[in-house]
């Protein structure tokens, strides 16, 4: 229809006063005028208000800007996660910056490479982690400010973050980006194969992804975050984000170890948290002596993996209510969680834990989700049977690969953005997660979901940590191997009672044919790296 | 920038993946796909599934479309609160038209003028207004597909509205619009003056308030809300798309009494509603033989006037808990609400009253509201007593006045929406209204706010209700002139009586110099009808 002869279209064109570029910028703003004594931030014996976190913020931002960092311009960060972390999400972009920060568990040439892909402007560098930056800076061809946070003598880089932010203008008036689609933050996926990729968010998918997470959790005010979940990793979800809409309080953990979250739980009432599977099964299985009783009730979201009944239970036990998320670096992180259905509250342990190891149905901010078969794109049918590929389509899906076109397409053909992850559709509309593409098991010509292999090795009484992977066989094409850490005082489990266990409990096909014992290879977000295993498993 | 020079703006453009419009409509197909089986409405015997319906609504979608009514078509609605509203709020933009419902209580001369105003290709009528739709009919020139709810016979219109649906198709794919500024909705002011104004609301504005209402309630998951509030006011506050998100249900209410609202909160377990302070009011005062306990905590949100604290209280002795809002048509319903600050808790009834009086905070999803000094448009101190306009600016102002965009300029000048609310700004950054632009009294040059003056008038314990109006006079300019009613049995209570105990209360100068006793001229939406009054003082 022509625009002229819509009369809804007529003079009724954006302004000033009614169309403002979405950003979750705005949020901290916000909370800052509302509610400026409330504490922002905890870490350590340091905290700070809402307004003096404001002030930080916009200190950082003028501080850049009046070095010339702007649009289109990277600041990365290498920070485990301390405040500056959570200021730098906001003073970056403020500054109209991107923010980009980095897995602090990478090698030197990794974030070397990623600071010369990046074209970074400014890497602001932890204390703690200025070996690996110096490495990196070493290897890298781009020449970034470097700005040193706990380093105020200026050992680091060319000046210390306090004295960057002391020089810098705490009434800073940023504005939000001219276009809400303009880019907020650069994520390098951690990619198995080939050069990291570099995914970009917009203010647009921040803002709504932010807002996405409390209707998804059910935020109400004042939540007490604690941080085990690495905020490098796609943003911490984009909590740094959300807490400010409802004015919580972060608290800051440098180190992931089960004493230090119960003191934390114990001390600041912490309410949410968000974890890796191996987070809640450190908790799960930690010593009396560290353990710290409360009387409210924890929720923890945790992702990556489906939780499995036994940590549930032991969870719910001690007071923690755990939610499953899914999603990917390319859906700012969660994009699908599994929302709980009243009459589940009639199930019991294994029954629950059944419905919750799903990754369940889209964000009320993800406009579609559904499982494909992955030649035609037609959706599978919802008979908890089928398997297809996961794909997404939103906005909180990324604004692309950087310079990296090919990718980007690839990775959006159809008008869905193509997960990798293979899964099922309930009857239900759940999707459960079943593979990932490259993982799957193809023996005889049947599909083995290496994630179902491994849920029935979690039920074993001895297997702490289990991981399946391909293992090339003459007759079969591929047959199952299994990778098994075994709990502490379990070590005469033999490999065939593992088998057998499997094999009583799942189609024989599907149970491994080969049981190897000891510590799972991981990445630096807890992930078991399969490609190790399976050159392991093809070794064997 | 050169978008070119900018890396994040290479190759990174919108596409169907990763770009979806923003509309309300979508988390209606989300509820359906992943609650089924909840109740999504209630209206006596009769209730719907959100499966049956969003059948509903797509069928209703259907049948518009495929009488030709479609993007920038208008379809008009004359219904109380009854379930076909709420059809009407999702089946209406599903076939891209624009819904604009109607006040029920206005003359035929009016809604006739608005048919043809809004060029009205269908018009949806439900039984018990008939009349006035007939009456409207004969006076308009628009000749609108007239369809009758709850008229099977066809005795109202062209077509029983369940013969509608009943032909149309339960599966209509509906699409977003293909951009997310087009309209959803169309709502007349009823302006004291001149003929109403057409405001028009956007997909994106729709969408962005119905998640507002969730954020600033704290709603979670399956609140059951009940309708006291019309929805053909400002579209019941967006309340009709934010249930959907959060896959509540609506409880239908065609009278507003007493009785049945302590009935329906007992029976449905209401959890919340939003309702004028007449409402409230009616609640506080309601005979015991038709209260009704309850165990739970009944959230009630209200606007339009500061609740008096003697409400309040009574109200919470209840189980209910007040929320104050404020916002306008222009402002898509509620734009700021006083949210409670954690310390209040320790304030007694008159102190927490003092505080809950004060239309308080934007809402997260506004960008920006501020008092301003009329004239040079610069923010007024944050000191409680200096008097400004509130103005607002962000993506749930209105897209602008239909067919008048000489108003449309006239509102949005400066680039904020200028509300025509006189306020002062407290220190805690609070706002407060002390008086609508056009119902200030100015007595020997000083403002007084007639909100003010009332709100010692309903401290007085026989005053039920009370509004007062400037009266003019020789020798100040204008005198305040109190109108009241009385509580039963209170009848004794001179104008003197009243006087005195405003004077009692406050500065002399702002005590009402008349009195008059008996009910308050009302607009259909609760509202005290001051040019009435104004007229009446002028004549005593």
């Amino acid at each position: 229809m022509d625009v002229q002869a819509d009369p809804y279209e007529r003079d009724l064109g954006r302004k000033a006063a009614n169309y403002v570029a979405l950003t979750p910028l705005s949020f901290l703003a916000r909370a800052a005028a509302v509610y400026p004594g409330r504490t922002a931030w905890i870490d350590g014996d340091r905290r700070a208000s809402y307004a003096e976190f404001h002030d930080r913020c916009r200190r950082l931002a003028s501080a850049l800007a009046a070095r010339g960092i702007g649009r289109g311009d990277t600041v990365t960060v290498l920070a485990p996660n301390v405040p500056e972390m959570l200021e730098a999400h906001y003073g970056v972009p403020m500054a109209g910056a991107v923010l980009n920060t980095v897995n602090t568990r990478l090698d030197g040439a990794t974030v070397g490479f990623i600071l010369d892909h990046a074209e970074a402007r400014a890497l602001i560098v932890e204390a703690s982690l200025a070996a690996l930056a110096r490495e990196a800076l070493a290897q890298a061809r781009a020449k970034p400010l470097v700005i040193g946070i706990g380093d105020e003598g200026g050992a680091i880089g060319e000046i210390g973050y306090d004295d960057l932010l002391a020089a810098g203008d705490p009434e800073f008036a940023w504005a939000p980006p001219d276009d809400e689609w303009r880019a907020i933050a650069l994520n390098y996926t951690s990619g198995t194969t080939g050069d990291p990729k570099g995914v970009v968010y917009h203010h647009r998918g921040a803002y709504l992804n932010a807002i996405g997470n409390l209707l998804a959790w059910g935020m109400r005010d004042h939540p007490v975050y604690l941080w085990t979940l690495p905020m490098f990793h796609c943003n911490g979800w984009c909590f740094p984000w959300s807490l400010s809409v409802v004015a919580g309080t972060h608290v800051c953990l440098r180190k992931v170890e089960a004493a230090a979250i119960f003191a934390a739980i114990a001390e600041h009432e912490v309410s949410h948290f968000c974890g890796a599977p191996i987070v809640l099964n450190m908790l799960a299985n930690a010593p009396a002596e560290v353990r710290r009783s409360f009387d409210h009730t924890v929720e923890v979201a945790t992702g990556g993996a489906a939780p499995p009944a036994a940590v549930i239970d032991a969870m719910a036990a001690m007071g923690f209510r755990v939610t499953h998320l899914y999603g990917l670096t390319e859906t700012y992180g969660p994009s699908t969680f599994c929302a709980r259905q009243e009459d589940w509250g009639a199930l019991d342990g294994a029954g629950l834990a059944a419905m919750l190891a799903r990754q369940g149905v889209r964000y009320p901010t993800m406009a579609g989700q559904t499982v494909v078969d992955r030649d035609a794109m037609t959706p599978t049918p919802a008979d908890g049977a089928t398997i297809g590929e996961v794909v997404l389509r939103g906005n909180t899906v990324m604004k692309g690969y950087l310079k990296n076109p090919r990718a980007t397409s690839e990775a959006f053909r159809g008008g869905w953005f193509h997960s990798g992850d293979l899964a099922v559709t309930h009857p239900d509309g759940y999707i459960e997660i079943k593979d990932r593409a490259k993982d799957i098991v193809i023996s005889g010509g049947e599909s083995i979901s290496t994630i179902e292999v491994e849920s029935v090795l979690y039920r074993h009484p001895a297997v702490l940590e289990a991981a399946v992977v391909a293992r090339p066989d003459e007759t079969w094409g591929e047959t199952p191997c299994a990778f098994v850490t075994l709990k502490d005082g379990a070590e005469g489990v033999s490999g065939r009672a593992i088998i057998d266990f499997c094999r009583a409990n799942m189609a024989h096909f599907k149970a491994p044919r080969a049981v190897v014992f000891g510590p799972l290879p991981k990445t630096s977000t807890g992930k078991v790296q399969k490609t190790v295993l399976r050159e392991h498993a093809r070794s064997l």
